[in-house]
């Protein structure tokens, strides 16, 4: 008799193939589910090998789209990066990946989930804190240390895949102007070929495709787990890099000063959250709300190139920006009296003399 | 009769050299003070034109090495970025060139002080708070309208002259390895070709030439000034960038993952201070001393290359790193059990199921 | 013939009668505006002082239930106080009379405004702030230094006017229920009398009464002014007082603990905001939504008593809250695992670990 | 033969005795360790009954003027308070009782620590991660169901021992003058009495008896555990309420006003650490560093009365204070200039104006 039923996400490969095997063994139905998000993936070999490993059912998910808008759009939105360097590539997937799972789970009537991911690393309590966070009853199968120790079999698989070298990438840059509103990326062209994208998949994968050709989105890090330990990550973000820089552009030519200041302070909590896990928590959602709200005149087209693993900014226009270039400009004195400038200074500095005054009366005491 | 000493900051250009002569017209006596801080200048020839254009006294003062020392490191140490992407060249600049005037100006006996810098830029107010701060008493003497307008006649420099175009840098990367003490670099070695340098200054300077040529740290932003006013920015910061990105890299290398967090937050806080002048500030001073508490073990060497405008970390190394390549591995277990992984994990969760469950109960009422 | 148009903001008293009369001799047609925001004054011969000393008209505005509804609630959510004791009762009222005042001045087609708040003052800044973010064009008319030495021969008014001394206060407390629904109090209910109030204003106006009869929310401070100096503070905000304990009450029982972390920090921000005129701009715009949105749970009654000065909580209920008894109680296990407790210490423990091992071997080797 | 030594944190009750005779009854040796860090016990009591129970060695340690001086005065110089309220007695006593008892284990050659607190409790997180920063190999022994479940026996204490009720405190107050240096209190007086103290130790135990005679610092709240939990807890804190409002009204009176808010947002920090657990971690002790040198200059002495649960400042003094009364004076003008105010307040609206300018555009657009 069945112990009941696991739904566990398959990825084809030698680790979590051993798990399905291994979970049959101690009696349970398994249901394999294989996420599409945009991975180098043979899906039916994928399928076929599951079945003939014993799976009850499998599940071969496209969730490419709902990726990008649902979750990847919010990371761009947020300026999230983690510890100043890593994009959280990875890190946003889980919640995307396990979502579907536990939606499968309940209609299938499975009490279980199950994974791959090992016991040091971030993607075990990314994905299990998701699983708890929508389906609190759920129980997490223990993964087997044998299954696991097989890991050391693998060789390393080749470290870059979506990026060029720079120095490998070609010798002139591609220009491309991105269009935004509301802080997402609504259009991509292609400045010389005149070729343009607008949906949030094309987008993305588009920018990832000319990112990888030019070398963009390499990091080598040295990154702090939640569970407390230093490891090195080597990530490639191709896409995901250049949205950055387009985004941030953008955000800071049309956003106040100020709003800006404290959207920065929640896009770093935003991205430790994403980091540890906790897409899906009551914290995250409101640090979503609030930085979505602050997003709404995030509107208007940059201009950059991409070259060599880098991404230059060439210019932005948009209707929405606080930039008033008259009056900036040092020739024209418009309806700005040099003399406020002085009264501003005098009384930002009224703190500071008598500090100084203090101090100095007690440097000629002592 | 005189109407008192005045110290000009003065450039030899043509904006200052007018306030010279309206100065004197005024009835004050002027001494002209010009700092070199590594710009590329005529100091003989701006001494010879102060003197003919009637100047009482006239300093020309090396600051090279405190400029560096006093000024930048603490900035390196900082991870110092307005705004996510302005390297704060010019902001750091000002204090320490009033510092100097101020010196000069007590030592004088001088009541006033005088610059060229705009009503509508930042330069103004981080060269007045600092005097302020400094010298409570001195007066800041107005400039002149008339002087400004001069203004409109310049043609704008030519915008780069400290790196080449990335385009047209060098074909093939230079390798460097630079080795920190307490958050400072101590030592710059070009890893081909064996040479190296090792005071702040020789430091510096090597990675502003290795920078430039391979055209690192160009920006075109927009940037929010001090006064509220949005304003188009295009800075060279080519050592501070390098500088920037092997600092961060062996920094999250040594220290501890919470100390970072508070030192992150701290050194946003420190950019705004300097980019709005605050350098001589209670609260600067009080934050330097925390961030460069943080940077007791920051100690360690960095290898990177810059190539085509960008610069990339090969590596590092420190003998004060938390990083435990033991600990880290997926496959030694060492005195981590992973049954303590699913203990924390269903600790975190605690707060997300009862956050699903109040929803749920919500959700079924309604 | 008229320069123009002053709306002046009057109050009846010796400073702002004597601006009125000095800018009608500088020309100005004068409409005098007096806001009701619940002060004790004696608006009937204020008009007819006004009127009688030239106005050209006279307004007198009631905006009391506006004042409750639209500044005081968000404050009330925000748990607004600044630098941790003053709950901002004067910086709160600047922002709604000014609003009304640039209403009348829209309205009544004048260009100027002016106002007796004094030059050294945070009021003078909050009320210019404020006509300047809602009105860009607005010129705010000079004080004259006349009419502001007048203020020298005032008596200082009598210290407290809304609170008895706690000394003097009943030996018995009144014990109130306070029930909220989104962070505002929607009614409020004597417990021993069974009388309730249930409009903002009412709700308010009966707790300044049930806390001013108790000596409720006086405070003597030193604190910290916009303009950099420190003065003496002494208010007294008696209903204020009950309904920030209450609120905290309320919304700690209510709200997730790290939602709540990040509302506090935002919280902190609309304070100094508040306290330095800036209710009018886009960043307090912002974090008043994102305090809002926080608020969506923080629903339920909470029982207090007012006594000799102080607020006693003495127990809280609500249909919304995270507090789990059965979850909570030490001696029913639930599906809490004490194994899980030990999981979750020494994942955070890692860190801490590490750390002591490589402070030891430096130890060990200096 | 023995299984190894474990130090046991004894209390002398029925949970702790019971642990006691089970790790025997386990097969270890016990060494018992009662730590006064000055709760009403009779410590002599306690001392037979762990030999009667076959304790192989009985340590009471008298930690009261260590745990006032290294534990207690950082946290009064942090202002720590834990969710606004909660002034964290309990939290700053455990890594002072933990730490004394991992000396006795490295001095005994333990290799075992074991308490008596519960699973859910934060008490069991900051005793075991205290015992894991300082001693990494230590090991705790697990605690036995059964000795737990005894607790249900238990009568809940009597809640409050160290205060008076309010209401039946004296109707007259006492008045102290409490003197700082460093952010420390160095002294208490009196003030009719004459009567004072000047060592860490009596100067709190002295405020500790005014305050519960009073009835000052009790309070009845709900709080977020580490463990994500929310729970109810009553407090009684007299001696540390009086100093957390007296500390805060000498550094508002002392200190930068931006230095205090950078060391507000480190003290909410701290406070989040301390209840926690993580007292010995790299971030608290870098937050204590800070938070250390900011208190410099707060020096002074406060008067205040303790009356019916409150505390009331009367009075602040200090030669250190940034007050300074000629210039904040209104009447005085000094070398304050009416007119700086104009500008500050004109540059300070400038975004304002932009802002309303933008919004204004985009309505008539739209």
């Amino acid at each position: 008799m069945s112990k009941g039923t696991v739904v566990l996400a398959y990825s084809g490969g030698l680790d979590t193939s051993c798990i399905l095997v291994w979970l049959k063994e101690e009696g349970y139905d398994v249901i394999t589910y294989l996420a599409n998000i945009g991975q180098v993936e043979d899906f039916d070999a994928a399928k076929k090998k599951a079945e003939s490993l014993g799976a009850k059912k499998v599940f071969i998910e496209d969730l490419r789209a709902e990726f990008v808008e649902e979750f990847i759009w919010p990371s761009v939105q947020a300026s999230a990066i983690y510890e100043d360097r890593y994009l959280l590539g990875t890190s946003v997937a889980r919640p995307c990946i396990a979502r579907r799972q536990i939606q499968i789970a309940r209609q299938e009537g499975a009490q279980y989930v199950s994974h791959g991911a090992t016991g040091k690393g971030n993607d075990q309590i990314r994905f299990e804190l998701t699983c708890y966070a929508l389906y609190p009853e759920v129980q997490v199968t223990p993964w087997s240390m044998d299954a696991n120790l097989m890991h050391i079999s693998h060789a390393p698989a080749d470290l870059y895949l979506m990026t060029k070298s720079p120095e490998d990438a070609p010798n002139s840059p591609d220009v491309l102007e991105i269009e935004f509103k509301k802080g997402v990326p609504i259009k991509v062209t292609h400045v010389k070929e005149g070729k343009s994208k607008d949906t949030p998949l094309d987008i993305f994968s588009y920018l990832n495709e000319m990112g990888g050709r030019h070398g963009v989105g390499r990091i080598d890090i040295v990154e702090n787990r939640f569970i407390g330990m230093k490891s090195r990550g080597i990530y490639e973000t191709p896409g995901g890099t250049i949205l950055y820089h387009a985004h941030l552009d953008i955000e800071t030519f049309t956003m106040d000063r100020e709003v800006r200041r404290i959207k920065q302070g929640l896009g770093v909590k935003f991205a430790e959250m994403l980091y540890n896990g906790f897409w899906y928590s009551p914290e995250c959602e409101f640090v979503r709300h609030c930085i979505d709200k602050s997003q709404e005149s995030v509107e208007g087209k940059v201009q950059l190139s991409v070259f060599k693993g880098q991404v230059y900014i060439l210019g932005r226009e948009s209707p929405k920006s606080l930039y008033n270039e008259e009056l900036v400009s040092m020739d024209v004195q418009g309806d700005y009296d040099p003399c406020d400038a002085s009264g501003f200074i005098k009384i930002n500095a009224v703190r500071l003399r008598e500090h100084h005054r203090l101090q100095g009366e007690h440097h000629s005491k002592h």
